[in-house]
């Protein structure tokens, strides 16, 4: 992408509205822009950071079998009274009447739409397991919408909904979302804690969030240090054989947020020197809830002895637009952002130091061209601007490498390559610093 | 995917409430559920196809210089105020009041927003010309939502917004989206063609409606018989250079739709063996409307002279999920749907005959796995079900290449193929028929 053609409207200053840090750079560089209190549009930068995201979530949620569906965000009242939650859930819910004065909302959460499109059309044992999630935009009237795109109110959430036979069906398969969660997050370059949870209002008996550790972390998160070494489960992983060691050796750890902190009985787990206590955020929320909605509105299955079975459920989400900022928060600088290349919005920023002088421009479009080839992600700097506006823009928005080319460089057939994390340069031969670039970018966009 | 861990749930009958033939084959194919009037679940092969269709829109948008954002559902009302199209905008605008009873609502349409985010965001002609797209759901409260998703309430709408210095410069963008849209709907394999238009409550004085022609359209148009053989602009157009010759060719012969068809005046126009009546569908309609919204709501930009000038501004919709409709409307027979290969939700229909069979097992894994390896999107059915059952999903669910095998295809060493478009059969030799699948799917997916 030419910068020149591109719509990034950057900011010098933070604006005062933003208490923390990911909101502060969101606004910043030009990835988001607030429409309505909570309300946020995303801009080209924003939305490319939101894709990846949205892409790395839904690639392991197929890998451990869940099948992609898309719910609307306008919902029926009658399927939340069929629940008993419409009139439980209070004032989060931004509820609505249409035309014919029938109660609608918009969608907080989907259980019950999704019930009841199992319930008319699942009749068999043997179209189960199903595990059914949607990437969609959800609506929570927060009485104090604050934090950017991390409490805002409309957000992009993914939610998957599991039906088994048996409880143990359940229990594997919540398994393997806990598993698929962990793969998720470290392949954002975050290093996730599964922490036991109440379940609140959404009912059950077994649930996890997984909070992810950022110095600038919204709660206090205490955990034996081990689990900062434990291992993610890998590419190969069979999905579908007996997950349970993996759950075992991330919760048989002490692992708790503020919420649920017991002070004494993390004194007595865990050896004082592999007590840590850390800031996290919140990124995903598992549940097993058994029947609470098969059971309220009335889904059934035959199984294989012609007996009608009540399926047992569980659901799984994903705060998809709040992991934008929970990145950020995990990692950036004094400069900007410092985005981990699975989900940088470019992985390779070419800066043109002197745009509009023939051997400059003519430098650039080669490499350009051939980073394009093969297949990085390049934003181009090919504006009329000075070099430090250049230089700050690209550490602002955060991308991974950078390429600087000027008219010194072009004579000595040399780039000068930079590190966004580290702040390295180093000049190179035009060959070598574009395979420098290309293998580091190739080297990190995948967790094995 | 194997079927057999999909979410397919087809039926055997056409439901009453679909009066229209895409609404009863999406609903029969298990494409969508209606979980509400008007309002629609996409449950995964419906999801699928919705998927091709957006990401065709958004690369020809992309090649055409416009640039993705994304704005949310939920608008203040205040946005609206400011254009003064609040109160005037009628019961099909799904009002809204928040827990601090401020008014919102579910957007019909951005140009509010996204002119509010470039008054905000842009002040010199330097950064023009804009043209910011967004692929979002939308909410309309028709009186009578009809037609499955052709007429819903919740719909996936692509709108792009154009901003320009000039009203020339605003004319050569109206040329790239017409030029971009008659590529788009043509990958789609649909037959399209633009039509002036009235411009509405939109305002301005430039529209036109791209309609597609099915024999099942909604409503009647009139055209001359040669647009129906004119040429569709190449991938390899300069979008930024001159592309009047493309919107001369296209616009100089009569086409009307039955709202504004004036008889005297095809009669006139059109040659006596040149005249066609057909039915159509609308898929795309553009505007130019001027300063309409600029100047309304404040946005100004700085030119080369110093002068602020309120941009000339466009915008150009897609109907996303209506396509999914209209396609199947354009092409489908008495089994079912016939998808075009750029949009059809697999490529390849995998038939096993006799799941269980070692044999029959093992030849289906060996195919799905080389088609795979080739990127061919393949649905294996791999289910213990009847093959008069599995012909008649593959053939409802409209996947246009099949291979079917069987025990006596296996001995044989052979594969039967079955083309869904022509009903055509053949057996040949596995790897025979394994590439002449392959070289169809790929010969089938792209638009030069």
């Amino acid at each position: 992408m030419h910068l020149s053609r591109y719509f990034l409207p950057v900011l010098r200053d933070t604006p005062k509205e933003a208490e923390i840090v990911s909101h502060q750079l969101m606004l910043r560089a030009g990835m988001v822009k607030q429409s309505a209190a909570g309300i946020y549009s995303w801009l080209p930068l924003g939305l490319k950071v939101l894709k990846k995201i949205e892409a790395i979530v839904r690639e392991e949620q197929n890998r451990a079998g869940a099948v992609e569906i898309l719910m609307p965000t306008i919902q029926s009242a009658d399927l939340w009274r069929e629940s008993g939650r419409y009139e439980a859930y209070g004032k989060e819910m931004l509820r609505i009447v249409d035309r014919h004065e029938r109660d609608m909302l918009f969608g907080p959460t989907a259980e019950e739409v999704v019930t009841a499109i199992f319930r008319d059309s699942v009749r068999s044992y043997k179209d189960l397991p199903k595990n059914l999630y949607n990437i969609q935009w959800k609506f929570r009237d927060e009485i104090r919408p604050r934090f950017g795109v991390m409490r805002g109110r409309e957000f992009l959430m993914k939610d998957a909904y599991s039906f088994d036979m048996t409880i143990d069906d359940a229990r594997a398969t919540y398994q393997r979302m806990f598993a698929a969660y962990l793969r998720t997050f470290a392949r954002m370059g975050l290093k996730s804690v599964p922490m036991k949870a109440d379940t609140g209002p959404i009912g059950g008996d077994l649930s996890h969030e997984f909070i992810i550790l950022a110095e600038t972390g919204e709660s206090e998160v205490f955990l034996h240090k081990d689990l900062l070494d434990e291992e993610v489960p890998p590419a190969d992983t069979d999905f579908f054989g007996d997950l349970s060691g993996i759950m075992d050796a991330w919760t048989s750890k002490y692992a708790a947020t503020d919420e649920i902190h017991d002070a004494a009985s993390f004194e007595a787990d865990v050896p004082e020197d592999k007590r840590v206590t850390a800031r996290g955020i919140e990124v995903g929320h598992i549940f097993y809830f058994g029947t609470k909605y098969s059971a309220a509105m009335g889904a059934k299955v035959q199984g294989a002895d012609g007996e009608w079975v009540t399926p047992e459920m569980g659901s799984y989400g994903v705060g998809v637009s709040r992991l934008a900022g929970a990145i950020i928060e995990a990692s950036h600088d004094d400069n900007g952002i410092i985005w981990p290349v699975p989900v940088a919005p470019f992985e390779v920023g070419l800066i043109n130091l002197r745009a509009g002088d023939a051997g400059t421009d003519g430098a650039c479009s080669g490499l350009y061209e051939k980073l394009q080839a093969s297949g990085i992600d390049v934003l181009y700097d090919d504006r009329d601007e000075r070099a430090g506006a250049k230089f700050s823009t690209m550490d602002l928005i955060g991308v991974p490498y950078q390429l600087i080319v000027g008219p010194r460089s072009v004579k000595n057939g040399e780039v000068e390559i930079k590190i966004r994390a580290t702040g390295e340069r180093e000049t190179l031969t035009v060959e070598a610093g574009l395979n420098r670039v290309i293998e580091g970018v190739q080297g990190q966009r995948i967790l094995a």
